[in-house]
């Protein structure tokens, strides 16, 4: 299981063991580490642990009222699964006030997997929804300082990246997107040092894990993560506007950083940032194994090709399927472990069918076989669509897109 | 005593006692701490502690043949005491190649007092003697991390510290003057996010000091400080010429911050700086005490009056001097304690006229009375020109010296 991608960084999950029972005393969810106890993660356990709230039915409804459209299926369905103080930023919507929007990615590899898309995907919904502007940090000098990269190669990937995020469909009279390496300095670095001057490094110690044999890079980051949060950052954006209050779209294991700078905010005059957190998506060999860049075959990539997708699909996506058809016929399949019906809850669109698919294969009358076999439709429609747009991104989109300008259609 | 203007931070010396004798067990010398053992600091133990290398005889009879004029009496009087590669410095000048100056200082009070004049003064004769361009840092963000001040605050120091600087005459068309919050970006962020990868948090701790209960603001200012020692900094300067070698001029304290970059140097590619190192420059009231800048009255300003320096020099200025005349013309000055002549060791330029003095005063011929006057007069001087010079400085001015703009006469 492998976390989407998400604000900044990217996850590696480590699974203990694949299993149905309780016993999560192993459970570690960092931005840099995923460790699952047995059974997988335990997302209650996490809202418990990190004092963010449950993203519940109500709360969905609400946001389905408020922009008068219905709620993306990452909402339907539980995979953005909990927040903090987003109801805040509902009260103030509905007031008729705005807000603006801020993920990332850290660039650390050529081809983003389906799991990295999913922040973006689900972004889109919400600037197209909310109609509000959006800020995307790409972190290549995060990935400098973990990953044996040089400087120009994180900055390289982060404009590649930058293609792929583009391909989403982000409207950029609305979006903003920039490289630490790039955008560092000015309004954004005061910034930087304000929120270092009010965390200890026992609180880094305490909340991100890092040990006295870390180099002092690591250390420095999180206030680079942090301050995208705070509008006065952007200057060229929101100058005057320093009490706009911003939602962070992310992956749950982002909220140490944001739990850090929540802490933070009212200490130096600004305003915390909300968030809406979600779930991670699964390798194919499962929950609790690792999306891995050394391993082409454990994820779907935006560059595959229909034959690999098919490949990839059949050939390694766990199934909760039993071992013979005349088995599968009379006990149906376990849907908990089974890769292709976690699939398609992430990106089979139509609830209906995806109830149907579920009902049929779990009662043995749809084999693994075909519920691959609608995976493969989906994903490979799904990744051609992004080939298609990625290929229509030129590099004077992505200059455009992050060009440090104001955004003429802000909140239009 | 105190620190003269260093690159970076201000030093405040915590004297353990008067005294002639040794056991310096309690010498503490870092970039915000000099603390004395009995007997003041012990420059020669410092030299071995830190591993730099005696500025001698030679070194100071080759500089006035390379540069065709007379040493600086900082030279000749051995205030500049030590370095780290001077010799190699001089070798590619020798060659005919060029190399950079890069100083530097913390803007944490309005004026400054004759201390931080000492590398600017000694900075201003090393560009004049070698015809090389200059870089000077303004830490505002050093001073917003470790003092109770505001952003704003530190950014308007450092430009009328700016100022001050510039009246020490230097020569716009090769100084570039910057501040941290305006000029931290682009390439110089690169740089220090490259260092802070090689320097972990143990190896800060042993050369700074820092504990667990530090803010991580200041664990990650060491980069800040050292990436001026690296030409690839300032693109606008010295772009394609990445090898140029950099010379710092600085007082003991700030060793420890380049130490830390010539070890990081060679593992990002880059020639270590060299150094030339000054004593700390001592308050009125002696080697032992601490300038301090809630006691106007331990130190003369850029911006006393005549008559506030004549009254401070007569009633603060520790005395080597005996009680009574009588006493005085039988045993004369003690001149290793006496202020006025440490004074006059710096600010004196007539050689045989400060060994007369000297010779007349350790012999009882000279009263303290007629030392502090020679001292007011040469103190008012100086402090008048000074005066004289910052007047003229304008907004203008000041804008072109911080100016991001290549330098027409770099090395002319």
């Amino acid at each position: 299981m492998a976390a989407t991608a998400s604000v900044g960084t990217e996850v590696s999950v480590v699974g203990k063991e694949d299993g149905e029972a309780a016993a999560e005393e192993q459970q570690v969810v960092n931005p840099w580490e995923v460790s699952a106890g047995k059974g997988g993660i335990d997302y209650d356990k996490l809202v418990d642990q990190f004092g963010c709230q449950r993203l519940d039915d109500a709360l969905v409804a609400r946001i389905a009222r408020l922009t008068a459209r219905p709620p993306h299926r990452f909402l339907r369905r539980g995979i953005f699964f909990a927040h903090r103080d987003l109801n805040e930023i509902l009260d103030l919507y509905e007031r008729g006030e705005r807000f603006y929007l801020y993920t990332g990615r850290g660039p650390s590899s050529e081809a983003l997997h389906l799991g990295h898309l999913i922040p973006f995907m689900f972004t889109k919904y919400l600037q197209d929804a909310f109609k509000v502007p959006l800020v995307i940090q790409l972190t290549d000098d995060e990935k400098f300082l973990w990953k044996n990269l040089t400087v120009e190669e994180t900055k390289r990937l982060a404009r590649e990246n930058a293609k792929d995020i583009i391909a989403c469909g982000f409207d950029v009279e609305r979006t903003f997107i920039f490289s630490d390496f790039n955008y560092v300095g000015g309004a954004f670095y005061e910034n930087m040092v304000k929120v270092a001057r009010c965390v200890t490094y026992n609180k880094v110690v305490g909340i991100f894990g890092f040990t006295p044999e870390d180099h002092i890079g690591k250390i420095s980051f999180p206030p680079v993560q942090a301050v995208p949060s705070f509008p006065s950052s952007f200057p060229h954006l929101f100058s005057g506007n320093d009490q706009l209050r911003c939602l962070i779209p992310c992956a749950i294991d982002q909220d140490p950083y944001f739990r850090m700078t929540r802490d933070v905010a009212p200490r130096i005059g600004y305003q915390k940032p909300s968030l809406i957190e979600s779930r991670f998506f699964p390798a194919l060999q499962g929950e609790n194994t690792k999306m891995s860049a050394s391993d082409p075959n454990s994820a779907i990539y935006v560059t595959d090709s229909a034959k690999e997708i098919k490949t990839k699909v059949n050939k390694y996506a766990f199934s909760g399927g039993q071992d013979s058809i005349e088995l599968h016929r009379k006990l149906g399949a376990n849907l908990d472990v089974d890769v292709p019906i976690k699939y398609l809850n992430f990106f089979l669109e139509d609830d209906n069918e995806l109830e149907h698919i579920k009902k049929e294969y779990k009662e043995g009358r749809m084999l693994t076989g075909e519920v691959k076999q609608r995976l493969v439709a989906v994903l490979s429609e799904l990744v051609a669509r992004h080939q298609r747009a990625r290929a229509q991104v030129t590099e004077e989109m992505v200059d455009a897109f992050m060009a440090v300008r104001p955004l003429p259609n802000m909140f239009g």
